[in-house]
C-alpha cells in the first residue's frame, strides 16, 4: 500500500466537521493543531473515534485470527477509510473486502493489491474497469462472486472483450431461501460452477462464498446450517473437480456477528485439496453501542473461550452534539440528525455529557435520557424533569451499525482519552 | 453569487458515480463527454436529475411566489448544491435557508449574501464564525433563531466577544407541544423576545419563525392553528414594541407541504408595522416519487386554484441500479442500497427498466414489483414470477424524501429526456 496520508491530500475547507474558521488542512497537520473536543474547538455535530478502542479492537481480532489460523479480509465498506485499511493490513489482514466497484476503485487508487469484491460484478463499465486493472497490474489479486449462469456469461463476455491475459477469479455464492444473493441449492451452485469451469481460462473458480449475517434474529443453529450449505457446495464442486488449480479452495463468509461459527463449520469441510478460510468482519474495528454489543454478548455466550483473547472489543465511535433547545422540561433537542448518525437499526444512545467551560471530564448521562427520533439535522431526546442538561451543553452519543454512521462523514477525528485530537481519518463514500 | 462552477473545481476521480475509468474531471467538461445512462457509460448505482423536471418545478414555484407576493428562501439543506442555489436565486428567490453552520459556511464560500439559519446557533466556534463573517463582510445579511433566554445569552456573549460592529438579526421561534424547537406559548416567546430586546444593539429582533411540517399526519386545521400561534407571537411582540426598526417584521415558516396554508394565515397578521412573509420550501425543486406526491395531492386538493400556475411539480430524481441476481423467481436483488437512496420515509419505488444493448427507451415497470428492503449496498425487490427482469438489466427508482437521497451523493448527473448527460451537480454534505 502506498503512503496513504500523502495520497489523500488536504481536507477541503468545506468538509463537515472541520472547525468553521479553519482553512483546508493537511491530515498530517491536524494532530499539531492542539484541538480539544471539550474545549469547543470542533464544531458539533462531530464524529470521533477513540484511539484506545481502535487499538484494543485490532489487538483482539488479531488474537482471534492467529488462534483460529484463518485469513481475514475485513470488509472495507464499513469505514471506507484507507488509513484504517493500512492499519488492518499492517496488523496482518490478508486482503480487504469491498461491496462495490466504487469501493474497489478507492482501494486500487491507494495501491491495495489483494481485494475481494464480496458481490456480483455487473455493468459494462464496471466489468471493463476490473479487466483493465487485471491487465495493467500483474500484482493485482482479485476475487468476485457469481450466483447465476447469466452472471458468469456477463463476466466471460467481459474477458473476451478485454483480454486481460489471465483468468478472473470467482467464488460461487451460496444463499438462503428468502435471503439476498446466492444459489439456494447445491444443484444451482454446481450449475453455476460448471459454467465458470466451462469459461476457463477466462474465469477461474477459486472457492465458495456466503454471507450469514443478514438476519440478526436467526438462531446460531440456523447460521451453522447455512455455513454447512456452503461446505456442501464446496464439496460438490470439489467432487466434480470444478475448482481451479491456482491455489487452495477459499471458503469465505463471516460478518461481524457470527465469525466464530463460520470458522467452526468451515473447519469441518473435507475436500480433496487444501482449503483456506477467509472471514470478512468490517465492524470489529470500531464496534458500536448497540447492535454489535448485542452480537458480541451472544458471541461470548456461545464461545466463552474467546474471552481469553484479551480485552474484548468496545465502541470506538462517538458523535457529539450540542443541546440547542429544551423547549419542555422533559424534552431536549440537539444539533445532530439523520445525516450524522445511524438510524437504520437503533437510534443513537446518549453516553455522556459535558458543560463547556467547566473543569473535569464528561459525566455519564443519568438514567432516563432516551432518543425518541431524528430529523435531518435534529435529535429529539426525552429527559427526566431533573435532567442537568441545558442549552449549550455537549452530549456524546453512541451509535448502532457503524456502516451507516461512517458514510455520513468525510472525516473522523481520532481522539485520546482526554478528547485531544491526535489524528484525523478521511473516508471515501 | 460568484461563478459557481469555477469555484467548485474538478470532480475527484474517487467520487461515487463517476465512471470507473474516468480521471478527475471539470464540471464544465462533463456535458461534452457524450455520456448516456442507457448505454452503460455511467456506473450503477447512479443518481440523476431530469432537467425538464427541474425547469418545470422552478417555473411552478416562481409562479406561486409571484402570485402570492411572498419572498422565498428555499431550504438549501435539501440539495446542498450551490449550482441549484444559483438557479434558485436567479429565478428570483430572496435568500437561501440553511440548517447548520457547516451549510452556512458552504453558502458563504460561494459568495451568498443573504442567508437564514433556520435553527438555533449554538457552540463557541460556530458563534464566533458567524460574528467574524458579520464583521468581515458588510453585505452579509444573516438571520438565525432563538427559542430560549439561555440561547439569547450565548449569542449576546458572542457579540461581546467578537464586536462585529452591527447587530445579529434573530427571529424568535414558536413551537408546538411535543414538537421540536420553539417556544410553546406566547408568554415564553415574549420573554425570549424581551431578552433579545434587552441585548440591543448586540442583537436585533427581526421577526418570528416556525416550522409546521414536522408531523405529516397533522390536519390542515392543526397546521393553520400553528401558523396562527406564530401570528399571535408576532402580534404580542409588536404590542410590546420588541421588534427592531431595521426593516419589515419577517414572518417565516413553510416547508414543502403546507406553504399555501402558511401564506394564507400569515397574510392575516395585523401588526403596527410592515410585515414580510418568507417561505422556505427545499424539496419543490426536485420533488420525489412518494412523500411529496402525497403532500402535493393534499395541497392541490385544498387549494385547487394553484392548479392554474402551470404544469405541477414532478419528480426530478431517479436512482438507477443493475439487477445483479434473481435468486428466486419472485425475488430480484439490485446494486443500490441504504447508502444510495432514502429509506427514512418510504422505500424506493421502481419506475422503469431497460435492457442494455436494446433499442428504444426504458419501459414502465409492470405491476407487482415492490421494494421490500435495503441493505447497505443492496435492494431487495419482490417481483411477479413473469417479471421480465434478468441479471444485467437496469432499473430506475424514484425516492421518498429528497433530503436523505441528496446527502448520499457528491454528484448528481443532470440528464435530458433521452438520458444524455447534459450537466453534473456537486453537493456539499
Amino acid at each position: 500500500m502506498s503512503d496513504v496520508v500523502e495520497n489523500i491530500g488536504p481536507i477541503g475547507e468545506l468538509t463537515k466537521g472541520l472547525p468553521p474558521s479553519s482553512p483546508s488542512i493537511d491530515i498530517a497537520a491536524v494532530a499539531g493543531k492542539g484541538w480539544n473536543l471539550l474545549r469547543g474547538d470542533l464544531p458539533m455535530p462531530v464524529a470521533v473515534l477513540r484511539q484506545s478502542a481502535l487499538e484494543r479492537n485490532e489487538a483482539w481480532m488479531s488474537a482471534f485470527r492467529e488462534r483460529s489460523g484463518i485469513l481475514m479480509a475485513p470488509h472495507g465498506k464499513t469505514t471506507m477509510s484507507p488509513q484504517l485499511f493500512a492499519r488492518q493490513l499492517k496488523a496482518g489482514c490478508w486482503a480487504m473486502t469491498v461491496g462495490t466497484v466504487h469501493q474497489l476503485r478507492v482501494c486500487r487508487s491507494f495501491g491495495l493489491k489483494r481485494i475481494v469484491l464480496a458481490n456480483q460484478l455487473i455493468g459494462r463499465a464496471e466489468i471493463d474497469y476490473v479487466f483493465s486493472e487485471l491487465g495493467r497490474d500483474r500484482d493485482f489479486e482479485f476475487y468476485c462472486l457469481v450466483d447465476s449462469v447469466a452472471g458468469v456469461e456477463l463476466l466471460s463476455d467481459g474477458a473476451r472483450r478485454n483480454s486481460p491475459g489471465r483468468p478472473l477469479n470467482v467464488l460461487v455464492e451460496g444463499g438462503i431461501a428468502g435471503g439476498r444473493t446466492g444459489c439456494r441449492t447445491v444443484e444451482e451452485a454446481v450449475e453455476v460452477a460448471q459454467a465458470v469451469h466451462a469459461s476457463s481460462p477466462r474465469l477461474a473458480l477459486r472457492g465458495v462464498e456466503g454471507f450469514e449475517g443478514l438476519d440478526t434474529t436467526a438462531s446460531d443453529e440456523a447460521i451453522a446450517d447455512f455455513i454447512g450449505h456452503l461446505v456442501q457446495i464446496a464439496e460438490a464442486c470439489d467432487g466434480k473437480n470444478l475448482f481451479s488449480d491456482d491455489g487452495p479452495v477459499l471458503l469465505s463468509a463471516g460478518g461481524s456477528a457470527y465469525f466464530d461459527i463460520v470458522v467452526d463449520v468451515f473447519s469441518r469441510a473435507r475436500l480433496s485439496r487444501p482449503t483456506q478460510i477467509v472471514t470478512r468482519s468490517g465492524c470489529y474495528i470500531t464496534m458500536d453501542s448497540a447492535m454489535y454489543v448485542r452480537a458480541f454478548e451472544r458471541l461470548f455466550g456461545r464461545s466463552p473461550e474467546l474471552g481469553d483473547l484479551g480485552p474484548s472489543p468496545e465502541a470506538a465511535i462517538e458523535i457529539w452534539a450540542y443541546v440547542q433547545s429544551r423547549p419542555e422540561s422533559a424534552k431536549v433537542i440537539l444539533t445532530m440528525g439523520k445525516r450524522d448518525a445511524s438510524h437504520d437499526v437503533d437510534l443513537p444512545v446518549p453516553l455522556s455529557w459535558f458543560r463547556p467551560g467547566s473543569d473535569g471530564e464528561p459525566q455519564p448521562i443519568p438514567p432516563g435520557h432516551l432518543v425518541t427520533g431524528l430529523n435531518d439535522q435534529h435529535t429529539h431526546m426525552t429527559v427526566p424533569a431533573d435532567s442537568p442538561l441545558r442549552v449549550g451543553d455537549m452530549v456524546a452519543f453512541g451509535i448502532s451499525h457503524p456502516c451507516t454512521t461512517f458514510d455520513k462523514w468525510e472525516i473522523f477525528y481520532v481522539i485520546d482519552d482526554r478528547y485531544n485530537v491526535v489524528d484525523v481519518l478521511k473516508t471515501y463514500f
